[in-house]
């Protein structure tokens, strides 16, 4: 959507240095930048391209205005600003109201007049879905589950049962939630399955990546806090709860009965194991699980990035002979 | 679905204490439970709460009972004697059998009368379909696929082609099985697929979490047997053997050709490499995986749990240090 | 396809010793191969199967040949031949053109004759679709979407949107291409999304497995070259470009803005963080992650397998102790 410099900065009340007439209809990186273009500087790594960008704009911080060839937009934090005016520049796709021919509701479902449910959407009995909702191709809202204004689910996304959502959320698309926990009694006979009837409760703004999997409640509800971010194939199981704000990389996995505090971030592959409890503000590092509660904020890993095999051979060796290390050591000290 | 006391505790063979004619209608935790809950205490963890219960009942061990505030249901192991109970009480929803208008069957497709298919259910050619099967709204039932009776599909799963499966089973959403295992062979002009020409062979009782993939067969069948229990995002590649109630929890990956064995639990996280055998009774713990043969029943594992940054970071500067202790140690000895 | 032993070795220019008019139907292994199977010895993990085989005939090495009780096709390299020629003799099913009428295209798509589209299949707006192109039951092409000759959707796949795909590519069930990257900038009030604007370009002879997610670049594109091979379940991240032939095993996660080279290969759940860059002939191995750039070819790994508990226990402890050990050795040297 073309927008002038002028109005962008005006309404996120931002300092510009430039003609406020120009016009940006898209985003770029600083290389790739052309005349209608906006872009950013957020890191000092990409200081050095800034001279030679030829965007109709840089937002920046104030530090780097005089070294910038075109219009300056000034920002304290140039990315989170960038984020809100890229939201702006590029707005996600608009929709018209309405249900395709081959969507099913079911009678007992209620859908609002402005949602929009493209073809093939299910929507299970019971099911409430809110204003401005989009419903992609193929989505399957099950049985009492209830939908917040604005969400929008992308495509083929699969609501179990007993899913509330709140506002303005984002599922993409393969993501699964509400599906039964992963609860077993084991007996002589073999495993017995413990019915799930717990549901799923999702904040507002929370948005959901592709394939992830959030498991309903054994007994009582799986929570989702507002703002949440769960990148791609992540795992939610049941009963866990995820703390306001906290952002999970793709791969991470979370075990059941787990509480999250707000504010915490997991990187890729990152875990936590069942029934233990994460304060705020924790961060997790790659391919690292946490074991027991958590209490104190900061960053907790244990893993060994990858190095050339010799390299990590010889290191297997020594710590496989710490041992033999040991009773060397100790025979030296008997002298 | 509302049922007495009495009639529960007769059906499962189970001492009551109590008044018979209590009607349950729900199960809740011994904390949340209400006068028409059903409720139990399997673990000393919760034992304080049992005072305070609102409950129906508790299904609890017989040493437990003089404890119970309410009703008494005696059970050697509260859990799964809950499991079973709670299946009674909160059962599967039911459903009507036939052919939803916009489900797609080939013509060489064969379902019964009894089935349910749900919208844009799609079943494909040669296909069977049984007894009391539920197939959700998107699920794809590829070609020359056999569905035993009492299986359900919850919602868009699919099966890509020559999948057999047995009685009971429980697939959710954004299940994958029978779709081409990983077989590719390196050549001067880069890889060749290799034709996976298998098929996949489920059991009885089997139970599959959303978004985990079942691979078929390079030549010959992935097999997994009666009871196995697979949670959420897991993968078994091609020719897999996954021993009968064996339970794998989430982001288990098995590589091609292992045959596993009865019982096995595999923690979330954990894995296989390929062309192995792994026995009986074999317990692989969380973000562990097993690279050779195992002939011994028992726990494996090969992870460190999370520590705060600082720790870790003295712990691997002293991994990284055995060598020069070793070489201090040697010329103390040479000394 | 019943073919003549005499045809597939002209076809592929291989010496045939044996009857040229013995016909093949199927492919199986060594010891499961009837009179009208194709096998093959690639391994000498399998050569003393060769004396007992049934089948019509065994591709193998030349040096092998005097051993094989049946017809023998000579290779150099056994493994390829058979790909190839399993290819002739058990072909790909093959489709009859057309659009099933519960198909959805919308009027901006294009569509050729010669493509399939199976039922519940999605066409969205100004997305192109090639010859011969199969799009299988509830797959969904998102808007901008440009797909080319002979690609292969097997079923439920999804492309979110700006996914250009050359010719001859397959994608297998519960794939996701050109969702959302996890772009997010934090503030005082929380995550603001970051627009993600870029596509992903995908080249020929692509193979991605069943719900791998590939999502688009946040600017620019993320790009998979030509050749390329993902397993099931595999993770790439906004603006990660996958080199030409490299092959990566299941539960593999690529984070954002990373490059790999050409050639690579990844073992299961292996990785590699963010903005780097991986030169050509990498092998990383299983459950192994590198967060550095890499520019020597090679084997690169950081992961114990599995062992008893007890012994990793002990292990564990020991590496624990390796601080008193250097301060026991400290103490000696200083006498």
């Amino acid at each position: 959507m073309p927008i002038s410099l002028g109005e962008l900065a005006t309404r996120f009340g931002c300092e510009l240095i430039g003609d406020p007439d120009t016009e940006v209809s898209g985003v770029a990186s600083l290389l790739n930048a052309g005349p209608q273009s906006l872009t950013f500087l957020a890191s000092k790594a990409y200081k050095e391209q800034l001279p030679s960008t030829k965007a109709a704009a840089v937002i920046l911080r104030p530090d780097d205005a005089a070294d910038s060839p075109v219009a300056a937009i000034l920002a304290d934090d140039p990315y989170a600003c960038y984020a809100r005016m890229a939201a702006v520049v590029c707005p996600p796709p608009s929709f018209a109201p309405g249900v395709h021919p081959s969507a099913v509701v079911e009678a007992t479902a209620s859908v609002t007049e402005s949602a929009h449910l493209a073809p093939n959407v299910v929507v299970g009995e019971r099911s409430t879905i809110g204003e401005n909702v989009y419903l992609g191709p193929g989505t399957v809202i099950g049985p009492d589950c209830h939908i917040g204004d604005d969400c929008r689910f992308i495509a083929n996304v699969t609501l179990a049962r007993a899913v509330a959502i709140g506002k303005r959320g984002i599922f993409h698309p393969g993501v699964v939630l509400g599906s039964d926990g992963f609860g077993n009694a084991m007996t002589p006979d073999g495993w017995v399955k413990v019915p799930q009837v717990g549901g799923v409760v999702i904040g507002n703004d929370v948005e959901i990546g592709s394939n992830t999997c959030v498991d309903c409640g054994a007994i009582g509800d799986t929570v989702i806090e507002d703002g949440v971010r769960l990148d791609n194939l992540c795992m939610i199981a049941h009963n866990v709860r995820v703390g306001a704000h906290t952002a999970m990389a793709s791969m991470v996995a979370i075990a059941g009965s787990t509480t999250i505090g707000k504010r915490c971030m997991f990187a890729g592959m990152g875990g936590a194991v069942g029934h233990i409890t994460i304060c705020d503000d924790v961060v997790v590092a790659a391919q690292s699980y946490v074991s027991k509660d958590v209490t104190v904020p900061g960053v907790y890993l244990a893993s060994f990035p990858a190095e050339p095999a010799r390299e990590w051979a010889k290191q297997v060796g020594r710590f496989r002979r710490i041992e033999a290390l040991q009773n060397r050591v100790k025979k030296l000290e008997k002298k």
